[in-house]
């Protein structure tokens, strides 16, 4: 027999159309311990509160092993759910428990959201740029994108025309500190958002990682707050990622009933429930108002770290280049003279040990190739001073 | 404004098809504490190792805290796969680490299967019956069902004609302890199927996660194994749930290199990675041989919860009815006379406070209604007793 042979796999058009993620490969390079990285999405480890995290484990695992160790509720532990629903309802929502959905982290959401919601060819609008993360998610459920434009404050309602809107099956948002731009959608925007959405009949996906992370400005209600009032049917999700810690992958998703019983049984077919151990730790955490202690140490910071990146940019980076000052989250969007590909510019950044993630891939259409993210929260503040001057070094030095 | 109105979702044509599992609901029924029930797949908590896992958390939180609470690669922890490939070489298989994926669960394995390889209409071969689990996640993908015959022993390999497999993207089988029969399949049709699939160019997905609980007779070769010396293209899917604790959520998938590569992207669009710390967790457990000590203490704990319900089942039942005799893991699975509907019966069972899950939701097609699955492991023995007499006497005076 020939021992050699061995029959492939047909794989699904969406595993055919599946690529390795820009920002996966890029991400392999900066793992090299000489690179500067601006590249990553990760949070600080230094705000991982481990001292409450290791006692929760063994609280959890000392009280209630046998719940905390068996399978659980698709819909989630029943405390955390309720104490999802009371903190936003605390920021000026109306739900209830059985409005939320545990997931395994918000990229869960994204897909369980694509499950029942995208068919093939569905139209799904998104900013411009959007959430890689989500394009991707997104597009194993071979979605039609519609890019709907944006400005300096994101977002522009006004672009929402009952033409580009028909059929769509929603919006997707990121309305705080936006990944990949930093940018914030202004209070009278997200009041004429919801307003425009609600008349179209269009649902809004408003994902929200990072909103508790602000640390300038004041807290602008949440897209899910805003169409309670008016009756527009907004989807949160939210992840306990960036308050706590991102290895535990712990989110919700906040919808009408309607929405959530479907996903409840999308999720029961996806991955029956989200670890209950887990759930229990985090809700043991929290429970008592931890969150309002640790939240501002980790917003000073990264607001500290922040500061460092936009000291370091005004004073290496040349007056033809543009970027965003973010109140709040990770990322800082850069936007390059017309003549320079952020691609090209990363090999030449890279072979300095400095890296960032070039723009086009945060475009579901159309990339704008003179654009990159960078990423400000776990380099050392030398460090960051040092990789942001050898980046102004090479876009002076940029052949026109 | 009205505010009562609120858009509705238009969801996708996989999610109008989605139904609340049968399962489930009875679940629910049976969360009644004054049911005896045998309707749950729960493994049995007593057989969860609490202070060994107390500890695990508490060593990784203490030596590993950033990297445990961190983002982690979509592949799984390193040392972990590495743990699986060589417990699948010590059994008889010939794998790498870069065979390995690990997943949140079996059930998630599920899904990223049906995502890699099923489009709409695919067609997909099942043992008849199946595990419902399997055939609600792969449903999400709209396959079409070919229900393979079986007999006593498990799948029949000579059912599987070039016909009847032809364009067929994959056979699922469960070859040890299948849920819902119990069924384990023999050496002799383990290796007529791998060198029937080889031959025939049809992938096998392996779903082993009851494997390790063998109670009776000699553990046998996996397919996986036993397709590595032929060269057929098994893909194997196993789990901690049930020689560990199931609400940890933890699992792998082994298969060809092309097929994880394809698997590693969808995972990362699905939930970017299984929780750092869990895995880290898991491995400070198992690395040190703990598993070899531990699933034998489970394994008696199974054989004896199997034999009280035999012994019963051999009392109460009158000799038209049929039933195997599992050698290991959970289920018993029940034959009943052809005029017998078990949900029928499970309705007056639970009207004396005793539950079951009728056969039908097990077949992908025409299913046999007279059929039931029996779960033994979480019920003390004297409730076995009595609510096995309970249905022993249902039976009985069942109206012909």
């Amino acid at each position: 027999m020939d021992m050699s042979f061995k029959p492939a796999c047909t794989f699904s058009e969406r595993a055919q159309q599946l690529t390795s993620s820009a920002i996966r490969e890029i991400l392999k390079v900066t793992e090299r311990p000489e690179i500067i990285s601006f590249a990553g999405g990760l949070p600080a480890p230094d705000g991982f509160p481990v001292a409450v995290m290791k006692a929760a484990f063994n609280t959890v695992l000392t009280d209630s092993p046998r719940t905390a160790l068996q399978y659980g509720p698709t819909e989630g532990y029943a405390p955390l759910r309720k104490w999802v629903a009371d903190d936003l309802n605390r920021k000026g929502a109306q739900v209830a428990p059985e409005n939320i959905l545990i997931v395994s982290g918000s990229q869960q959401a994204l897909d369980l959201l694509g499950k029942i919601l995208i068919d093939k060819g569905s139209k799904v609008l998104v900013e411009t740029p959007s959430y890689l993360g989500a394009l991707q998610s997104f597009s194993l459920y071979q979605p039609h994108y519609v890019s709907i434009p944006t400005d300096d404050e994101g977002l522009v309602p006004e672009a929402l025309t009952v033409e580009l809107t028909a059929d769509a099956r929603f919006l997707y948002a990121l309305p705080n500190f936006q990944n990949p731009t930093g940018r914030t959608l202004s209070l009278e925007r997200r009041e004429a958002l919801v307003q425009r959405c609600m008349q179209l009949g269009l649902p809004i996906v408003e994902d929200d990682p990072y909103g508790e992370l602000r640390y300038a400005g004041d807290h602008l209600p949440s897209l899910l707050a805003l169409g309670g009032q008016c009756g527009a049917n907004i989807i949160r999700m939210g992840s306990f990622s960036k308050v706590l810690a991102p290895g535990l992958r712990l989110g919700y998703i906040a919808a009408d009933r309607s929405i959530i019983d479907k996903l409840v049984q999308a999720k029961q077919a996806t991955d029956l429930h989200t670890a209950t151990l887990t759930q229990m730790a985090v809700y043991e955490i929290i429970k008592d108002g931890f969150l309002d202690q640790h939240i501002p140490t980790v917003q000073a910071l990264y607001q500290r770290q922040c500061g460092y990146m936009l000291d370091a940019m005004d004073q290496a980076f040349p007056s033809d280049v543009k970027w965003t000052r973010p109140d709040g989250g990770m990322f800082i969007w850069v936007t390059l003279p017309p003549h320079i590909d952020s691609s090209v510019l990363l090999e030449q950044a890279i072979a300095e040990n400095v890296a960032f993630v070039p723009g086009a891939p945060f475009y579901a259409a159309k990339p704008q190739v003179n654009t990159f993210r960078l990423s400000f929260v776990t380099v050392p503040e030398e460090k960051i001073r040092y990789g942001i001057a050898i980046l102004g070094k090479l876009i002076k030095a940029f052949p026109r």
